[in-house]
């Protein structure tokens, strides 16, 4: 498969005369799709089952005459107005217990019956009217699930579903009470609606509670989903998408990701650096025109899983947005790099977000590839440039890593339903060890706890607080080399800690005696250099220690191929630890400098600088936003 | 006319066998005005419709008959009790929908017209029965519109008004949809009664939506004073004022300010300094007992032109405040400083807030003149100082500055609603240019931008975000310097981008193809020193270069007398740039020490050594709260 | 009496046939207590009216034929979830007005009569059971009484309940109004019924309206538990207990300690050094595995007052927490060096909390003696420790100090409702007067106001808002040194400042003038070293100055035996002065290392080393978590 690019492109933001052109613009600029459609439910039903279908067939066939492959969104994150008169309870609730309510966009509660049978009523309309479309070639479902903090609502309507689900998973309040340990506290509950969402609670609910509320927020999400995709799947043949955000985990994107065809994310590198990559000052002043070198790298490498290996970016910035706290022009040759950077993870189409800067409304300080009065703006040239490139490109050519780093969405809730330590994650924890590896130069496959891990070398899973005995059974029987730890195993199916104590590995007699979390500016040194951070277990057991404390602390203990490693490691001993660990697992690895990355496909090596200056590699001096494509 | 001194006191708050003494040592200090009255609605009306005149016609006859002109206030600010039984939902709402209670102040919603009509009814008694008393010798109407955050109400009352003043505004949903940009994110009304006021939204709203509200928000304040003001007007021929806070921007004070012939503020030094001067810890630490060496001056000049020319300071802080985040002292000598620095700016009275300390309520630490044993505070003495001096002292002597800044309320709400970089405020980004002025030893005018512009040689208009056509037309037309950007004409007044792209300037070739906000660790370099901070435009155009970066893009350019600064600069450039610019027009400077500032009447320069050390000056050594007043 | 130690253990919590185990072990680990039932709520009477006594008998019979003595706990503190089907509006609200809901602990409204009734009811029912049961040894009721934020409630409940209040204080609003001065703003009241409670004000509330909700909150929980108490006086002779918290001062804890024989508190070191000391960075990273040196010492010196001399500790943090911002493990040793703290402060006992960590529910990260497999957790071989050493320790012997620092909890009050710089507390003023004594290795007593001080050489009052006139006189009349201010009698009975003006001391020619309170960045130096710092008072007066600042201004005045120190002093200042004062007052002193305590009892000194390096002293080289009892 060609590697291809594309747009996203909002007709009804335009006068109707200049669509023929904005579509030959998009077609000479090299661009093969252009997504259109999902927030325009007040265009398409401005009265209740009032249809207005004449503008959109139109800008159908105005963007498929030109050769556009279109991806049809479904307007369901942008209800119209008037929906609110005949459900005027769909709003989500906040924390706090308020209303969040209409004037800008995701304004419905996952859980509200009526908004989900409307949701129906308007996908049915759509699919039924474009599901044959020619020029239709994809299907994206609403928008951004979870952005703005919407997964959690604490509206009546998630309440009762809230029960609905706890009454079908534990089917009595005796097994809910065992599992939760309600007795603690004389939380007991008789009947299941007794039970409250766990928001403004006197001090912190039981975590059990919180755990199940954030398991259900999940599954509404997938079953809000899954109402649109069944209808599509019936309708059309064109593949199923949604377009998923960086670092949201709210809800589990494997299991939306199971209805879906593709998976496609909205990769901000400038924005996300200053409102969630977490990097320390220094960092977000170093690659604040670059964006951190990682983190789209760890989407990338995420959304190919959740996307089983067909995966874009679906909106890619194009110059400085409108949404975080600080917004910088990105440096020149950056949006190129981040293309080619797309591919290189096996990308299969890079879309840009939006054709044409809007003049109004929320967005108009978001870049397009066209300024509001349609003069090219900088980005166009560099996507310009990439579609060149791509002409004598090789195809898309996915290749399995040696290496694997396995991501689990309960896990993540876990650690903030219970951190320890202020502000701990274990998203952190997974990035931080994403960026270890890479900084020795290894390509990594992140794959969920039920994957199929035939075939890797090496297998990290740093924080996975919940392992069923079949998962600890099937990964030890890999042959690969393990590492674990830290909190592997540590809570069982109902948030409680499991006797024996964790992490109870088949094989490895290591306990955790005992943890701690450490405030910021107390590390913990260990042997050989580095510290440990955050987190720290105090390890017994007969396995050999291959990582200690200064003070003879064990921090990391093996028997075969399995290594429990019971500390957060600082980024100096987090290299230097897998960097051996990789070396006895028979992983080639190679120490990059600070700034560049490489990542392999089946038939090339990709160089790329993320930082400031001109960088000396193995393949010669790479400038900055340089990108570098070596023939394997 | 003389300059003047004055006080505030509260005739009710003290046994009444102390009146005449306090009056006649008001009179022996030195003070001619006593300000009095605009909190006591409860003793004048203790119940509804039952009126106690005795105490207020005694309280003016004693101090009117020892020699002091009154000003009366109305006390609408403080409603008693009792109205709250009336008017339930007459109190404010605050932005997350909690009512604000009684049992303090400021307690009402501008909008609703219950409590408007009770305010008719009190001044109207008022007004007949003292307009026409001699020792009546101006009135203020409420007390500091805004304070505590008062302006917008998330009120029911404010949501019908706000539907209201929307429908006179554009009379069809379809105009403000077209208007707003409302396709985007399927925002469009069908009927006014569907808007909402933008709080609580799930991520934030329309800023056409957020710009509207703020307008509304200022008109509902201009038609709740005029109703006063209407009032008076009909019964009393004495000079009508209001007392204005120091950065209160949530409403327009030219509009109200057109239904006034005073203007007075209330200035708080060190208070200010604490809580909202927005200074750096370490200007906060050098100005913690003398307050920041501009901001008094700014509001003295902006409040000259809300009088238009004639103004006060009505409230001055004597000594320590109960109020701010830290409550120092102020340096002895500051209390001295403070009011003949009014004076320099063309004051013509300034009263000192309060004339005895209250052992009671909320302001027992605010000093007073006295403290609350009847002994003379420390601030005492500073005044009778500054009324000895005035005996020989010339008269008020306005003097037209030959450089003038543009402030325009407007445009600070289009800051607000849209900062696009944290913390970024139209506000700072016209104090930093004052200051940057004023270093230059430049005397400024501060004027609307429908002032009559005439005599200035160069005007500055920084961060003016809305210019109509008529507007860049009349300022292109006065031959004047003019120094306009950033973000100049950056939005029409629906809050969009204009196309052809801002800032369209007539004989100026520049368009602001880009922007960005810059963290605050990464101003950029400028040629010639300084740098580029916070908000950074890419410019384009022929025009000629007149600033630069580094690396060598345009920051500044220039067509005749039409400079445009695509930047915010920091003090270094700020002071190299302008100097350089004022040079170009002609009008001469002089780099000042840091804590040195001078202002010029019609008669005197004066000078003023705001730091804590002696400092020399060309017109000698300037002590600590120095001030040298050279005859011109 | 024997020092003792014990535990806290949840026989509902474990399977039944482990308990005889349990209380096995509890015995050969030397523990003596055993304190059970205070969450028990729901075990015990499950549904309305049905109760289930037999799993309680069960357990007091295991432990008390094991030979433990047993604390048996009212469970008020957690109401069952039917409670609130009773009494929908029994839950607290928050200032917010949100109402505090069910799903942890301390879900209750101290105001609510019906939840009180329901608190009678439970408790008859349990004196009624077990009031003469033999293994009975002590009563607790409730569980710490505060926690959470729990004293101050904003509930409907609250609101009526605070007007019957005032209404039985002030007997007319007239009075009320008068002793308020709600003159000021038009805030005067013609019926009780318009009183609010002083929360969502639009600026802040008249202090008086504040300092009265305080009162009146602090009484509730006099009363709440007043119910108990009495109940339980009637039915055993069993001593009653409650265990108080760290750094709890929402309600006086003398009012409540008067129906108790005996205070317990619950310390843990780690935790509150990170969530409410209020150390510096600095000091949080030095004794983060430690804690405060003179945190925990303070409480000991505190609850023995509160308890009439006899007290406890009930709770004694064993290894890590899971509540605190970070939660280390402790240095090897301190369970042991607090626990022996407590004892040379004159603890009867001490109890370590929990027996077994529970594996569920919001504690599960919470250390106990036992792990959650019942592995002995480092904690109980240093209980065991302890209890080898008691074996041949003395007895409890308490020893009147010769210095005394009067504690209290209405002068707390004042300073939070004012306290006119950010985050002053008096609470702080008072730890840093204890620290500094404690640096000289002073023992001290901490009294209330009304205690008789016979017998004491040196008292100490720093920050006692207010001081009635006979209380002036009783110290002044003691022949003691006496260490008034800052801020000492400033506030009348109703929150006025007196006239004349403080602290209008019988004897002592001194008077605050006026008073400032300073940035941290700007203290103010003295003379022989030393700074003032946050709180800074101008005294005048003809008493002789005995401590001034660098510029002459006087800081302490004296006459006789009374000095008024008119600052709050850095750690410098403060052991210079104080030392000072001592030596004129005849107490010697020694200035211990930073890390090293000393605590004087009958028969011995203790020496201990809350310091992570060897530290040399007078007796010796001290390890890290050295104790040292020398005998005197
Ligand atoms: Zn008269
Ligand atoms: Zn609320
Ligand atoms: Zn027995």
């Amino acid at each position: 498969m060609k590697r291809t690019l594309g747009t996203c492109y909002y007709p009804e933001h335009w006068p109707r005369d200049i669509w023929e052109e904005d579509a030959a613009r998009m077609v000479a600029s090299g661009l093969t799709w252009v997504r259109i459609g999902e927030f325009a439910w007040k265009r398409i039903e401005p009265e209740p089952d009032v249809f207005d279908w004449g503008w959109l067939d139109d800008a159908i066939e105005v963007l498929g005459a030109a050769g556009l492959k279109i991806i049809l969104g479904t307007p369901t994150a942008t209800p119209p107005r008037w929906m609110l008169d005949r459900h005027p309870d769909m709003l989500a609730v906040d924390a706090q217990g308020h209303p969040r309510k209409f004037g800008s966009r995701r304004h419905y509660c996952f859980s509200h019956d009526g908004y989900r049978q409307d949701c129906r009523r308007i996908v049915t309309h759509l699919a039924d009217r474009y599901g044959r479309n020619p020029h239709i070639a994809a299907w994206q479902t609403d928008n951004e699930y979870g952005c703005h903090d919407t997964i959690l609502s604490w509206s009546d309507a998630a309440r009762r579903a809230f029960r609905d689900w706890l009454a079908q998973r534990y089917q009595s309040t005796e097994a809910l009470n065992r599992a939760w340990g309600n007795v603690f506290w004389s939380m007991e509950y008789d009947s299941f609606d007794e039970i409250d969402l766990p928001n403004l609670t006197v001090t912190e609910p039981n975590p059990a509670h919180v755990q199940a509320f954030r398991r259900f927020s999940s599954d509404q999400v997938v079953r809000f989903n899954r109402v649109q995709t069944e209808i599509l799947r019936a309708r059309t043949d064109a593949p199923l998408l949604h377009n998923y955000m960086g670092r949201e985990t709210g809800f589990d994107h494997f299991d939306v990701g199971a209805d879906f065809d593709i998976a496609t994310w909205d990769s901000y590198p400038l924005g996300f650096l200053e409102d969630r990559v977490g990097a320390t000052p220094e960092r977000q002043r170093r690659y604040a025109r670059q964006g951190d070198p990682d983190f789209q790298a760890f989407h990338h490498d995420l959304y190919r899983a959740v996307g089983h290996g067909r995966w874009w970016v679906i909106e890619q910035q194009p110059g400085p947005v409108n949404w975080a706290p600080y917004n910088p022009s990105p440096l020149p040759g950056m949006v190129r790099l981040w293309t080619w950077e797309a591919f290189a993870h096996g990308a299969e189409a890079v879309c840009y977000f939006r054709w044409r800067q809007a003049p109004f409304a929320q967005e108009q300080l978001h870049s397009g590839l066209l300024r509001p009065d349609s003069e090219a703006a900088p980005g166009l040239a560099e996507a310009r440039q990439v579609a060149d490139e791509l002409l004598d490109a090789p195809e898309v050519a996915p290749l399995q890593a040696t290496v694997a780093l396995v991501f689990d969405y309960d896990a993540l809730w876990s650690w903030e339903v219970q951190p320890q330590g202020r502000g701990l994650s274990g998203f952190d924890l997974l990035l931080d060890t994403y960026r270890g590896l890479r900084r020795l130069g290894i390509s990594v496959d992140i794959l969920p706890p039920s994957a199929d891990f035939d075939g890797y070398r090496a297998i990290l899973a740093p924080g996975l607080v919940r392992m069923s005995d079949a998962l600890k059974e099937r990964l030890a029987s890999l042959g690969a080399a393990l590492l674990l730890g830290p909190r592997s195993a540590a809570r069982d199916a109902d948030f409680t800690i499991p006797v024996p104590l964790p992490p109870a590995l088949p094989g490895l007699d290591v306990t955790v005696s005992r943890l701690e979390t450490l405030r910021p500016d107390m590390p913990v040194p260990l042997t050989g250099g580095g510290h440990a951070k955050h987190w720290l277990e105090e390890l017994e057991g007969t396995a050999e220690t291959v990582l200690a404390t200064e003070t003879g602390a064990p921090v990391a203990m093996r028997r075969g191929a399995t290594t429990y490693l019971g500390a957060w490691l600082d980024e100096a001993a987090m290299i230097r630890f897998v960097a051996d660990w990789l070396a006895e697992a028979g992983v080639e690895t190679m120490t990059l400098p600070e700034d560049i990355r490489i990542r392999d496909t089946a038939t090339e090596r990709f160089w790329f600088n993320h930082g400031p200056e001109t960088v000396e590699t193995e393949v010669g001096p790479l400038p900055p936003a340089g990108v570098l494509r070596q023939p394997l």
